[in-house]
């Protein structure tokens, strides 16, 4: 790519103010920085930025966004790039904003039961510097070892875990915000009941870096459970498997994990972990509950009868924790595993109420079949999330297209049971011009408003959640 | 109030146009009529709308918000009027909404564990009828009798049991709104896991009516606890009541309720509701764990160590269900106790972080010295959400106005010790001129823009939420 006389001057001339604001050696304008986060985990998306830059402190992000407004320079807020719907993929140049600076633990408060963070702390040390003192932050998106806390509160990240104790905004009490007008806001505070004002903690959680950059958050945590304890149910009937999850609820049960894995992706786990998982069954339940031991021991004998009176066909008590363990390692090694059978892997997660879990399954499965696709699908069954995952190879443009056609059905079916085109892994590009299937043009409109009054200047992660033109709706029966 | 002949005009106009959308007989313009609506439980807030209009479905209220907006104006929404801080006085005139059509349950989903009420539906309606299936909608305003779960959802309504499940909000799934320009969106769905977009949902509870017009909630419900005990802890030292309250917590147990009840709040209370309770104490707690009967025995009696340890000078365990209640039930009547005492009576809810309780009495009480008035303070100490409650007489204004100085000091105090000037009542009239404290005048503008983006003419509740001036500071040691 090369640059005319005037984009040079222009490239120098806010290099400098970059430099000036964040320092020498934190602006990266070299090909090989720039082509490190011009990609993240989202397979078939790339472009370069011109500049990435590392602030040290909430200031200078404030002061960067000031001077990117006012030149209506694109930022790409990014932690790790662990994301799977292209958010941080700077799609229309400009700056990456790395928060690789700011990633202490800033206050671990016991009293008030509080952890107060910079947004790139890693989720894992998060969880570990909780977990020491007794104390939980439940939510756990499987690259929690490797995704920044701030990218976790920017797509606002499921995980595991989300049945019982919800989600990443669930836990969010109190942020500090840098806005594109360079302001710093802080919203809400270390307290359970605050209605001074409208909910914009939970607004910026979730808006997937195009209304303002986090520069600090305080989580809430909980007492850590006392004991828990796993077992895997075997199926040979996915639909059975399907009617377990909504019989454990309905039986006024909320375990903790509630998993569901086919048997291409249980035969793709085993290959790559090794640690015996049945492959000779159609589908597994994957069942954690925690609490007091004796109401985990009480819950699991109960939830073993259900999974046996719905034709399971053995139901096994993982014997140690470390067997347990391993479970849920395995669990979420799932991606990554199936990532190795072919050059390239879109793992969707359209979600379902969770009683249309068996009809979503079967509705996956026919979609497979009509496009001629290869779909695995596992995923938080227990909450309806699902994770539809397409095998398949980027070069070969005529399987892609019946790919995006497969997807597009399942979103417009996810949305027909009354779901949603995504679950816990944002919108970003990749579901942009699906959203206004959910939230109508109306909705749309809102949240455009939101937008326009926040980042008048549109520099906030431009190219992502808003389509320039929505995607036509296939005529599917309802 | 004398119309002259333009004016008697167009309220013949507007009142054809109402009449059209939502029929002869639910449109009233009444001296009588408009008086019932000119107040809520606010004291001394009082203004005659020109209309009260009560439409029948969504869509009735779309077409009127619309109509509205054409010709600016003020529509305000109003359920059970029980709110405390004028949010539903109707203090620009124009028209009332009144949802007392719009009443009814309109789906128990058991198996996706929700309901779907209409706003107008009563809180106490909507959790006897969730109960019976023994299931659990946990948010309890002391108001819970006659509030409708419209006004609940429009101030985030708190309760007794926030310690533990939280507030309204967390227990919103999906929400239908009427928007001023005549939309109808529809936000989230019976999904744990859904991030297809910013958290309209969360906006819009919360919101005071400033906003929108919520048509259709569908509430999350969890499973009913299996059982419940209460203890009541007898202390002659303030002090000691605030150092249990963060000792439990530390010692990893969160109760379901933890109120505390100072000496004139117990003597109001036992002269109103005559059971018992303890009036020669400076103060009580009063604690409630629910859950499996093995889990709450060994929680209660941990609990009842702590509060013996803390020198309370007495622990009584209610001896059954009845007198439990009976406890709850006085507790809820606070409120309606100080009242009968002197003709005003003001119920703040300054909340500060839990580990501030302490110092948040002591300053409330220093406060009440120092201007001369009246102050008893009861509350749900265990999130920090504190009901300080001066008794007074509006007609006597020298005294008012040491009450309005008395509280102003009293909301800075607690944005001092890091809490708010609202934690379960809202802004509307009464706060609105603090809110910039807590906020700051970016927040203040963040939230103005997307006020105006929604809601451009400024039609819902006017007056509201957004002072024309914020309140000079008083300058407080910090």
């Amino acid at each position: 790519m090369q640059m005319g006389l005037k984009e040079e001057k222009r490239h120098s001339l806010v290099k400098a103010q970059l430099v000036e604001i964040v320092g020498e050696e934190n602006v990266d304008d070299s090909t090989s920085g720039r082509l490190v986060y011009s990609y993240d985990a989202t397979p078939n998306f790339q472009a370069l930025p011109d500049f990435v830059a590392a602030p040290r402190n909430a200031e200078e992000v404030a002061a960067l966004l000031k001077r990117c407004s006012e030149q209506k320079i694109p930022v790409y807020t990014r932690g790790s790039g662990t994301n799977l719907c292209a958010d941080t993929c700077p799609v229309q140049g400009g700056v990456v904003l790395l928060m690789k600076h700011m990633n202490r633990i800033l206050e671990l408060d016991k009293e008030n039961l509080t952890i107060t963070v910079q947004p790139g702390a890693i989720t894992k040390t998060i969880t570990d510097c909780v977990e020491k003192e007794d104390l939980f932050y439940p939510p756990d998106p499987s690259s929690m070892k490797i995704s920044t806390i701030g990218g976790n509160l920017a797509e606002n990240s499921g995980g595991l875990r989300g049945l019982k104790y919800g989600v990443t905004k669930d836990y969010v009490m109190a942020l500090q915000v840098a806005l594109p007008n360079g302001a710093l806001i802080r919203t809400g505070g270390k307290l359970t009941k605050d209605v001074a004002g409208y909910d914009l903690t939970r607004l910026f959680v979730g808006s997937e870096g195009t209304l303002g950059v986090i520069t600090e958050a305080t989580l809430k945590l909980i007492p850590k459970p006392e004991s828990q304890k796993t077992i895997l149910a075997l199926y040979q009937d996915i639909e059975a498997a399907g009617r377990t999850v909504s019989s454990i609820i309905a039986h006024k049960m909320i375990p903790v994990t509630l998993e569901f894995l086919d048997q291409d992706t249980l035969r793709a786990v085993e290959d790559f972990a090794h640690i015996g998982l049945p492959t000779n069954v159609k589908a597994i339940l994957l069942i954690v509950q925690d609490g007091p031991k004796e109401i985990v021991d009480r819950d699991i004998k109960k939830i073993a009868e259900l999974c046996r009176k719905e034709q399971a066909i053995d139901v096994q008590l993982a014997a140690s924790d470390e067997e347990a363990q391993q479970l849920a390692a395995a669990r979420r090694s799932a991606l990554s595993a199936l990532a190795r059978l072919k050059p390239t892997t879109i793992l969707e997660d359209a979600t379902v109420p969770r009683s249309e879990i068996a009809a979503m399954v079967r509705a996956i499965a026919e979609v497979a079949k009509k496009y001629r696709v290869q779909i695995s699908t596992f995923g938080h069954a227990g909450d309806g999330n699902l994770h539809p995952t397409c095998l398949t190879d980027a070069r070969d443009h005529e399987e892609m297209k019946r790919v995006e056609e497969a997807f597009a059905e399942i979103f417009e079916k996810a949305i027909a049971l009354g779901g949603t085109l995504t679950g816990e892994h944002g919108v970003g590009v990749t579901k942009a011009p699906y959203l206004e299937w959910k939230l109508g043009a109306d909705g749309m409109a809102v949240m455009r408003g939101i937008k326009q009054s926040i980042d008048p200047q549109g520099i906030m992660n431009p190219g992502k959640v808003f389509a320039e033109k929505a995607k036509e709706r296939v005529a599917t029966e309802k």
